[in-house]
Formats: structure tokens, sequence, C-alpha cells
């Protein structure tokens, strides 16, 4: 293995959890720049090279889309009232309003909608569960292709989930049409390195990948381990140190910490999502 | 604008369709890469090179996953049988068979359940539309990371999103406990050349980006463009030539093209997740 592909592995899963075959397994630039992932939420005010946002779309619409129907849209922000109006919907995430390009990613059937309209004909399938998970899905592949493309020039990213605390105060500052809601958000920057984060150890891969068949036997001690791992990076990293099962019973442990995400299915339908 | 820059961007949008801005943008050999990706359905039977499995989940573990909470999981599926039954849930789809590793991701929220047992404690989060999707999400962001470290070495996939025809089959199959299901599947292997996809043009993107607010304006044109590229692109790769349009009315025109998605929810009702 080289220092470099180990190096990465350790800022993964820390050095007492690198995979197994890791030190035998293929290795390059790409891989490289995908261990290395970070997500910040401190940016510079600087601006992006001139034809970025075309080149992330394009990345994003190169990433596999179910049957090709392409169910997913962006809406790229850089309106300073409008990110303001984002960061409060995200419960004051000041990150948006930093970052130069703020992009929000669709589950978009409406095109489809208006497809089937201007054909004089009815789409049985678009009002279900399924078919609005096609369209969040496509969404995330897509944005994750522009993550990593993003990344490839020097750029970072952050996710913003919590757009979904009001999917319909978005939809309003976006003017969506029903039948589109925006499912995350990407903040796009220079990050402010004066404020950096590091790479995040994450569970032991064995708590992760199962062969053939699931099974959970180690899990325990796969995650007391974990706990070790992130108390320790959490106290070098973070205000305070936490055990990754204490953070996980406070991010989901009340409804009131969903911050009004438990009313999405109700907004969604609202936006024209019957998820039947 | 490089020569293989100009010929990266007339494959995905058509010579006639390329973003205006591409041409001065950033370009590299990742961003190269994401632009080539086609998805494939015929793969030779060579084994993976050593280490594949284990750097193709470390790069999944590095996206970015919602809250650091990791809610999903995947299982590696090698053997002929499993590979054979999932086959016949995804309608016959004979490339299952034939790839060397077949990857399961999963929507995963029982580690979360097991964790809450084992502390004593309860997740009042965890049986909402709004945490299905985290996890969902979560999956996609990881599979596609997935994606784009297999083609950096010259492997070739393609999602499976037919597991969904039926979860319920695919979740005994796996022995998944309540709360895990899989969300799609992942071919991963050699492409048979002999029986190889070019490059598939995608809608223009101003059809799917927009610019602060969400603007529909000019769709039909870009829309009658697209159904134009892609007729003549199935007409030159496919069995037969065909319009956009006239897929998408196909695709989502009848409940029964959902081949059974349609009861995804209730499914996944009855795999754990009451989707509130």
């Amino acid at each position: 293995m080289s220092t470099d592909q180990l190096q990465a592995y350790a800022a993964r899963y820390g050095e007492a959890a690198i995979p197994a075959g890791a030190g035998s397994g293929p290795w390059n630039p790409v891989i490289a720049g995908l261990l290395a992932h970070r997500s910040v939420r401190a940016y510079r005010p600087d601006p992006l090279p001139a034809g970025t946002l075309d080149m992330l779309v394009a990345t994003a619409q190169s990433a596999a889309t179910s049957s090709n129907m392409q169910s997913w849209s962006v809406v790229a922000v850089t309106d300073a009232a409008t990110k303001a109006a984002m960061a409060d919907v995200a419960g004051g995430q000041r990150h948006i309003e930093q970052c130069p390009l703020f992009l929000v990613f669709l589950a978009d059937l409406s095109r489809h909608e208006r497809l089937a309209a201007e054909e004089g004909a009815a789409l049985e399938g678009l009002p279900f569960l399924e078919t609005f998970l096609v369209a969040a899905l496509d969404a995330g592949l897509a944005a994750q292709n522009a993550v990593v493309a993003a990344e490839s020039i020097g750029l970072s990213t952050v996710y913003i989930g919590a757009l979904r605390n009001n999917v319909e105060r978005v939809a309003e500052l976006l003017n969506l049409p029903p039948g589109a809601a925006g499912v995350f958000g990407l903040c796009v920057g220079y990050a402010d390195e004066a404020r950096s984060a590091e790479v995040k150890p994450r569970l032991p891969q064995p708590a992760v990948l199962h062969r053939e068949r699931y099974d959970a036997a180690g899990e325990p001690v796969h995650r007391a381990a974990y706990d070790q791992a992130l108390a320790s990076f959490s106290a070098r990293h973070e205000m305070s140190a936490y055990r990754w099962t204490d953070r996980a019973l406070s991010r989901w442990g009340r409804i009131a910490s969903l911050h009004g995400r438990d009313g999405l299915k109700q907004a969604l339908r609202r936006l024209g999502f019957p998820l039947r």
C-alpha cells in the first residue's frame, strides 16, 4: 500500500479499521479524491471559474437516470435575498448565504405532467410513492456527480437536507410548479480554510457491507469501536466529544428534532405528489 | 475548447445543444470520466481485481450522509442462485446473472433500531417518510460514488431499479431484518464490448437547469429538439427509433407498466417502514 493510500483509508476509517482488502486494491487519483471528501460549512466569497455551472449540470445529467426519464431539475440560486431565505428555512445555516452558488435539486414530475397535457395523454404512473422515489433518487445521483466534479476542480460542497424543514416555502421561493419539490440543497464554493473540516471517520466497513446475506452479528463490536473513534475525532475537531450512538439518539430520538420534517408527506401531497 | 471536451459535450447533448459556457469551462480527467458514463447491460464473466469490493464500499462510505447517520447498507451478491433470483425479480434482466458482482443498496434504519434497543431508548423520528427518504437518498449518494470509482478503473455498471418490483422477495433473498429494504441494485463488471452501449444524449441543459427561479417557458422547444435527437440515437443504437416523449408516455402511462411498484408503499410498510 502506498503512503497516500494508507493515509486516505486511515483518515476514513481510523488506523485500526482499514479494510483488509484495501491495501492490495485499486488506487488512482479519482479514488483518492472520493475518499478525501469532506463537507464544508464555511466559504470564501470568491466567484467560481467561468463555465462552472454548465459543467456541474452536465456531469449531473450524465449520471444514470431511471428509464432515462430524467425526472429531476436543479435551480441555481445566486441571489442574496433568496439564499438568505433558504438559510432561514434550513434553521439558520449561514454557509448557504456565504457560498457563491446554491443549487436546489428538485424531484420533478411536473415536466412529465406538462408533456402529458400537451400530448393529450394521461400518466397513470405518476401519483405513486415509487415515482416520487425515482425522481428523488435521480436527483441524488445527479447531485453526487456534481459534487465529485466540483471537488475535482478544488471546490467544496455541503448538502442541505434541512430544506425539507419546509418544502412549501422552498417551492414558493423558487416559483415551483405543482409536481416539483426541492429534496435537498447543495452549497458550492471555495472552502474557508481558516475554518476547514477534516475527513470524518465512518462506521467500520463490516458494519455496512454484508456478503451474500445480511448479517449484523458483529455490529455491537463495530459500533463500540466507532463510538470511540468518533469521540476522539469530535474532541479534536468539534465543540465537544460525543459518541456516534448518542448523536443518533439525539438526531432521531424525538419528533421535535425532525424540525418539521415529520410533516413532509403532507407537504409533498400539497405540492402535487399524491404518494399513493 | 479542446477536441476531447467538444466531443464529450457533443456526445452528451448533441452538437446542436452543447451548453454555451461549457467550452470555456473547467476540464480535467475526472470531468471527462463523468461525462462519458454509459449504463452497460452486457458483461464478460471476468473477475474483478483483488480488493475492488473493499475499495468501492470505501468510496461509497465517503459520500456525504445526512447528519452522519449512515442509514444505508449494501449487500454484495456473487452467488449464482441469488443473482438468478434477483434477475427474476427484475423482470428477467440477465445482466444481473452475467456480472461478477451485484450490489444491493439498502435503505437501512434497522441499525438504528438495534442501537436504540441496546441503549434502552426510543427513536421517535424513525417511522416517518422523511427518515426513509434520508436512508434512500444516502444509499443513492453512496452508490453513485461507487459507480464513479468503478468506472475509474475500467469497470462498467448499471442500476437496477426493478428490484423495487418486489422488495419483499429481495428482503427474503438477503435475509433482511425489519427496517431494511433494497432500494436498487447495481451490476458491476467488465463490459462485453461486442454489445457495448454508447453515451446516451440527455435533455438540453436549459430544460433541466433553472436560474434563480423555475421557468419552463422554453420547454416545448427543448423537448422537440430532444425528441429528434433521441429518435436519431435510438435508430442508430437500439431496436427501433423512438421519441423521448413516447418513451415517457409508455413508461408511466399505465399503472401496469410500473410492474408492481404501485404497491411499493404497502410493501415498505410490511418491511418495517411506517412512512408516516
